[in-house]
């Protein structure tokens, strides 16, 4: 049976980490982290995240910026408040929530957000920096580095194992095989036009599912031994729930936990650590502003 | 037996379609692409290639700009000089040959030229649009594109393949994974520390070889039938020859050409094909420039 990665768990102590810091910081200079987060318009989903990354932020001892603007805003005044934090020496972090109104053009919006807070990591500078051999990014970005984190806590080495990745979009499949190369991984991409990914997932030391799609990968795709880490959350039908629904990953947990050396579980596995990363960047970004300065 | 593809004939194809380009852009606008090839010093590797490109370009109706400094410019002079070709309507591409004196930063140079001259495809920024899915770079690095375009006008599809790109440098390796990816391959990217190389080339429909290491792919690697493009260029020792040396690939070609579909041979593959991109980023950096004014 597969040690059972705890996410929860592993969150937490990342937290008490970054709330220790955090401390310091505001001993030796007077100074604590500042995130801002941008909502536009009232999404109930968009209003659940954003309230878990500020109770995050208070819950560490880091400042809140909130900003929450009307659905009908226009995309230059948006920017306008894009500009005006990227001013503000307090703010170290700005996240932009996603979606924005159709109205909005994403991509000029983020675009706009000043490297040195751009906590996300999204920006094609940052990621072209994640790619390249001797390059550095400023931040990398929240879900794959949580999943780097979950699997070295674990004890899993990554250098010269074969990792395979399902998926391959901008946020999550991307930037994590090009973090699983950097520390050396033999890396395969596997995506939708990917024949018989089973063939490929067998010969995985590591996986990471990040596919979108509930319980495609079967435990008999699963190398015994490999460390499964599943960033899927997908939403099933379930008349037994209150809510009628439940969360499950891309990975047949069941029956992948039999098999598997290490696997995370959907809830509590990737979940609970992309909102610490966030906050892990954004703690990474105050220091380098207040040691510098 | 292997189609061999002959690197030399495709370059010429393109060469004479640049070549026509080039003069309909002259009639219509009475203006031509400009390449300038910055070399400082006297590295005599350094002074062919350079004379090669200078050479291709007059061939094709580019105009050169030559701009050749001592061994002992210091870094601020370089950066002068870059900034003034920024500046210049008439230079399209800006390609400062490498490597520079150890006294100077490559990177720091590099990064000043304009993205919108970075015919190289070098810059981060360009390297993060060729990564991200929905973003497209201004350039595709001359090498990657080279490949691609061997196997597109050889008739080799991709979307669907298995590919293996072996060796990851910023310059080879890592660009053509981030292509075959966006033309959806199933990619793997192999390396120093890939253990057992040959069970995951065994699986590749498409081998890209990228590891600067004379021969070490062997006939038996390969699956009957696969496309083998052969980036490599090592010299080894040949005393029948009077250089003292030659040239061979990554690949065993004689090997191998038993068992692939398609092959290119070393030289006269990728290399003719190497400059020829660059001249046609040229073009396409003279079209953008020219056909918005």
């Amino acid at each position: 049976m597969a040690t059972v990665i705890d996410g929860k768990a592993v969150a937490q102590t990342i937290r008490s980490e970054i709330t220790d810091e955090v401390r310091l910081l505001s001993e030796k200079y007077g100074k604590v982290p500042g995130l801002a987060v941008v909502i536009v318009g009232n999404r109930q989903d968009s209003e659940s995240y954003v309230r878990t990354k500020r109770k995050a932020c208070a819950d560490l001892g880091i400042k809140n910026f909130d900003i929450d603007l009307p659905e009908q805003i226009s995309e230059a005044e948006v920017i306008k408040h894009v500009h005006q934090l990227n001013a503000d020496p307090n703010v170290h972090g700005i996240l932009v929530q996603l979606p924005l109104p159709k109205h909005i053009n994403e991509e000029k919006v983020l675009t706009e957000i000043s490297l040195e807070k751009d906590v996300d990591g999204f920006h094609p500078l940052n990621i072209g920096k994640l790619a390249m051999k001797g390059r550095d990014p400023l931040f990398v970005p929240c879900t794959p580095k949580a999943c780097l984190e979950l699997l070295s806590r674990s004890g899993v080495s990554i250098k010269g194992k074969r990792a395979v990745v399902v998926g391959r979009s901008n946020i999550v499949g991307l930037p994590v095989s090009l973090l699983l190369l950097k520390a050396d991984a033999t890396v395969t991409i596997a995506h939708s036009h990917t024949s018989q990914p089973e063939d490929i997932i067998r010969e995985a030391d590591i996986v990471i599912a990040a596919a979108r799609q509930a319980k495609m990968i079967k435990g008999s795709w699963i190398k015994p031994g490999a460390a499964v880490i599943d960033v899927g959350t997908n939403s099933v039908d379930d008349p037994t729930r209150k809510a009628g629904y439940r969360l499950v990953g891309d990975v047949d947990f069941e029956e992948a936990s039999k098999v598997a050396g290490w696997i995370t579980p959907v809830p509590g596995g990737v979940g609970p650590m992309t909102v610490t990363m966030l906050l892990k960047n954004t703690l990474e970004s105050a220091k380098r502003s207040i040691e510098q300065n």
